[in-house]
């Protein structure tokens, strides 16, 4: 059928109409990638050959280069934009977080391939979907290599779907962040996100039923405060990197501040947050006020409002401030004794 | 919760229990994940930062590299597999498609991620699943540089999964396949292969119910016939490269022979299929037979014995068929008039 958009495959062939599988709402599927794709293209993307895979050309070769990939997935944030019908924002959601995730070793993103499986193949939904990972690559300066749009009855309920995907971006051996040069007094700088990211809706769905997704809340509805589409740090991350030193960074998802800091802290250093150095998203607040979470949970569970977190060396704090508005200084590097966890967050003072 | 394996993620959190998300299966399974890995690591798979991402050392740094890569699923393959309870043999089916799908390329293959969604996480078969992607990216040499499993309450019913995957790979751009040079008398060799691959099931499912999995055929159950492991093309191709010339390549994936070999045909030629050259594997024929497929129908639905094609020079095709045991000259390449078809398959003489 031919039907593939840069390594896009899709099951086909005529006789899958009796099991179910609707082949026309694949060509127009198909045919809405295309005039997504047609807006923008990466410069590194080449003509890929019969659509089995996507090309990419390799920008830097280097024998220092580091290729370095991570997969996910947008969790179950996809029930809540099933739910509500709102298709574009759950494939921008999975390109930033795949982008931070690797930004925390330092890597520029190339190229990303997404996953969309559906029950039934809605064309104008999977055009949105991919659509919204598009978008995101584009703002990203991302390829989009390719991915795969699978219809699969009996696994996926109508209405429902789920998107995973992966990155690829390159990083030099050089530029890898250096956990070992984190020092006790240097500084933590976060960076403010804009509600759950892609994680906790588990939770979420469970504490706010969707019969209140409409309600208002926070200047929108629930809804769209529970779709509020995760941010992308790589931009604020460069702007800070070209005037302060990083160190080590890491990327605020499941697990929250007190999982996510230790994965690239040293042995014998703390990661000390003052809670009343940066705001939490109203719908956040919401979330873990319902579910009667301890303090310890919260930090645990959610993001509560810091979404990355960078350190760096006390002196290049002011600087590395200046250069992102959305960043503050949340934290500080202390001597971590024997016996003593490895974040501790201190709790905003009650009003 | 520090969980990761070489960039694998899952949602963590205490909060989570509450919510339905399990997370002692998850640090069950990702135990059974360090365990299948500790047994073998691509040398260059470098120690991951923290686990949001894999890095892996580009092996062949040149101006001339190309990277080249795929994404896809198991298709509703992984419904039987799951109705079945075996659970560790799709792992391999998906890295052997996406092996072979980057082959068309001539890409040799460098790492590999993986995404398993389930609705409630049993540590055993996630350990399986993944096992199954392990075992088949050592046998390709293949890093597993890292995945997710996504635990999804809602999205997926008890004891259902998905699993999807991406691949990289590399090529250089002199090696890519030169369509162009296809002409008129060159031979086609394809690749025996042993089922359905990973396409069709929808179908297959449908005309041969569950009721019937376990009933014998074929010297096995119906069952296994049906889980019969995609095969990685990639040793054979390189084995008849090594000695003969080859052209383009196609995966016969879902399309069959109509609609892959196409993909990669120039304009202008034919290739013209003899079906008695090959023998279609008796679970191909049996969906076949059952659907009532037409001719047509069959080499548009089903690999029909094919898993894989080759175009060399007739003259290089002797040489090509010694180097690999499973492969056969299956047809040639013709000319192709105005309005004729891209591929011609000539039905078996009937005994």
């Amino acid at each position: 059928m031919n039907e593939e958009l840069q390594g896009r495959g899709r099951e086909s062939g005529d006789a899958y109409a009796q099991a179910g599988v609707d082949i026309s709402a694949g060509n127009a599927a198909v045919a809405l990638y295309r005039a997504r794709a047609a807006g923008w293209r990466h410069p590194n993307q080449l003509d890929a050959l019969g659509g089995f895979a996507g090309l990419f050309a390799y920008p830097t070769p280097d024998a220092e280069s580091v290729l370095v990939g991570s997969a996910d997935g947008v969790g179950t944030k996809i029930l809540v934009a099933a739910a509500l019908r709102r298709y574009d924002t759950v494939g921008q959601d999975l390109v930033n977080h795949c982008v931070n995730d690797i930004l925390v070793t330092n890597a520029t993103p190339l190229f990303f391939l997404d996953y969309l499986a559906v029950g039934a193949l809605d064309a104008e939904m999977a055009g949105q979907v991919v659509s919204g990972v598009h978008e995101a690559c584009r703002r990203n300066n991302v390829a989009l290599l390719g991915g795969e749009t699978a219809e699969m009855p009996g696994l996926y309920a109508p209405g429902h779907f789920d998107l995973a995907g992966t990155i690829v971006g390159t990083v030099r051996r050089a530029e890898l962040p250096q956990v070992e040069s984190v020092s006790v007094g240097d500084a933590i700088i976060g960076l403010q996100t804009n509600g759950l990211q892609t994680n906790g809706y588990s939770l979420a769905r469970k504490v706010i039923p969707e019969s209140e997704w409409s309600a208002r809340f926070d200047g929108a509805t629930i809804g769209e405060r529970l779709l509020a589409i995760h941010p992308s740090f790589f931009e604020p991350v460069r702007a800070m990197q070209r005037v302060a030193r990083v160190k080590a960074m890491a990327h605020i998802t499941g697990g929250g501040l007190l999982e996510n800091v230790p994965r690239t802290l040293r042995k014998g250093v703390q990661a000390v947050f003052d809670a009343s150095a940066w705001s939490v998203p109203a719908i956040v607040a919401e979330v873990a006020h319902r579910a009667q979470l301890t303090h310890e949970e919260c930090y645990r569970t959610l993001n509560m409002g810091v979404g990355f977190t960078l350190i760096v060396p006390a002196e290049d704090a002011a600087v590395a401030l200046a250069a992102s508005s959305g960043a503050a200084l949340v934290g500080r590097i202390g001597a971590r004794g024997e016996g003593e966890p490895a974040v501790v967050v201190h709790p905003r003072a009650t009003a």
